[in-house]
Formats: C-alpha cells, structure tokens, sequence
C-alpha cells in the first residue's frame, strides 16, 4: 500500500541544539533509497508501508540505540491507487489555487 | 525498544461522522493484547517498537485495503532503559504538580 | 467556535527528564477553568477557539519567556454544532465498538 | 516570541479528494504576508507567536465557518533569541549531514 508521511525525529536531552543528531537522522532517510523531501520541521518520505516505516524505524534506532531518548511526530496519508503523492498533491493544490486567483 | 505511542487513525471521504470507521481501528488495537487507552484524540499504545508498529498497520489496513483514503498521526516517546510509561510518566507528572501547588 | 484540541508542550534543552517543566505546562493549563484531561502523551482542553488558544499560548509561554526552547504539538477537532465533544466522541465511539462485538 | 510551525488544516466530510477546501485554506495563508511554504504534508508559516495564530485561525474558519467539520495538526518550534528558522534549520541541517560525508 502506497503511504506517504512526514516524519519528525529528534533528540531529547542532548541540549537544545539538534542538528547534529536530526543530520544523523535525515542521513538514514537519505540512503533508504526512498523519495524523501526534507523542510524545516519535517521529513517527507514515499513509498510502501512496509518499506516506509523500516526507514523510520531504522531513523529512529539511530538515536535510541545510543541510548538516547528520541520523539516522532509522524503524519501519513494512505490513499489506495494513488502513486508519487508527494508531487502529486502538490500539483493538483497548486491548480486550484491559481483557479481561485483568476 | 519499548515505545510508547498516541495515535490517530481516521478516514477521509466517508462523511463526517467518523465513530464507526474509528470503532474498527480501536477495535484491532483492543484485540492485539497490547497496554492501550482510548481518549477522544488519540490511543496510547505501549509495547515493543515492532509489535506496537504492526498493530498500527493492522489498525490502518481495516480501513484503507477496503479503499478508503486513511490519516495516521503519531507521537511515539522511545527512552531506553523505561517501561510502564503509560503510567509512569502520569505518575511523576502529578507528583510534579502537587509539589508545586503545595 | 466550539474546539477540541489535544495538546503537547515540551521543553528542549533542559535534558531528558521533562516531568518538572511538563508539570508547569499542565499547571496553567488546570488553572485556566476550561475542561481539560492529560494522557501520558497529550493534555486535551474544549472550549471556546479564543479561549482555548490563549492557553496554548500561556502554557508555551511559561517556558519559552524563560528563554527555553518549547516545542508544541497539537492537533484540533473543529466541529460546527457539537459541544462537550472530549466525552461525547468517547461515548459514541464506546457504543460502536459494543455493536461490533455484539 | 518568534515562532515556527508547520500546519495542516483539512475538511473532514467533503469526500476524499482535500485539493479545492486545501487551496482555500492555502490561499488565507500566503495572503497572510507572513513567511510561509508549502510541502504535500504541511504548510510551515514563520512570524510572531499572535501573528501565526491569527493566521492558523482564519484559515481553520475558511472552513468551520460553511459548518465543515475541521482537522488541524501543527507542530510549533518556539526559540527565544531566533529568527528565521525556515531557512536557518534547514542551512544548518545541510552543512552537518555533509559533514557526517566528507
């Protein structure tokens, strides 16, 4: 089942500065070999299920096996016989908002 | 790694009313012998990482392998080293809030 | 605008024990006279959108004016015509799930 | 207080494809003339705590006005002694995982 998320996956108790771990983080993501997209507050990650939640389970064992503790804020959208969501939604947003400009 | 999660898991396009569709997902997290509790946003699931994930499959596949378009949102707090979170964080939290009302 | 909102308020920074600054958080949030409920994950308030916000923002506010990095979460059900929805959602979605099991 | 957030506000009951009640709720937001991007996931808005929530109203009573029964999840980074986050996270993310690859 193609699954679409944004994922958050950070440090807690490692100071205030996470970048050096959230970068330990994206890193996983990016040699999955899964479409990702990361923003400022999250990571967008596309494909099967299964093959979606190893990566962030595999993300977030990168922080936890290290004994620290880690948080995910996680938002997916499952829509069956919908593919490449994450260029998809964006395309059909961007239409009806111009629409609405007209 | 014990994983305490929240998670919401809800349809999109099957009217308003969301309690029946909602029933079954809250229903395959009852049934998978897992610590849980329902409240009106979110269900806390307490487990092992990979037992507490395939119910949050199982509970999202109810509804999406019978094509219905499904939103998962998830907070998981992992700290190596803690179980019972469910109620111990509870636990130090109103200690907590007690102290500071003394 | 009736709103029903569960609600995480975290400090960042402070190392990975947050029960001391969460304890604050729920504190004004107990205080703030709207009907409120805290999960080992969330803390759910209803009321008014106003009223609601306003303590969001007070909650976050009593650790960020402290100079500390806060991260909230939060996740809103706006439903035109319903109140009481924190134990209203619970007592439909309890009978539902009797009906599937009867 | 500064604050970043990543938000998603969408209709529930108006069937399965989001796009034109989206686009309306995206269109409140870059009227806003607060900085703001959009992902397939969230919108990420970036500006004063009371600015940024005026925002996240209006575009959740585009909505909730018509009755539409209304979802929003956010997530909000508040970091006192910070500005533009949007693109300073993302400048310091991206020289720490060339690092880990150097």
């Amino acid at each position: 089942m193609n699954t679409l998320v944004a994922v958050a996956i950070a440090p807690c108790g490692t100071g205030d500065e996470l970048s050096s771990e959230v970068a330990k983080v994206v890193d996983v993501i990016r040699k999955s070999g899964l479409k990702n997209r990361t923003s400022s507050m999250f990571t967008e990650i596309e494909g099967e299920w299964d093959e979606v939640m190893k990566v962030v389970k595999d993300a977030t064992m990168i922080l936890a096996d290290k004994g620290i503790r880690t948080e995910v804020v996680l938002k997916a959208d499952v829509r069956p016989g919908y593919k490449d969501m994450m260029d998809g939604k964006i395309d059909r947003l961007e239409k009806k908002i111009a629409k609405l400009n007209e």
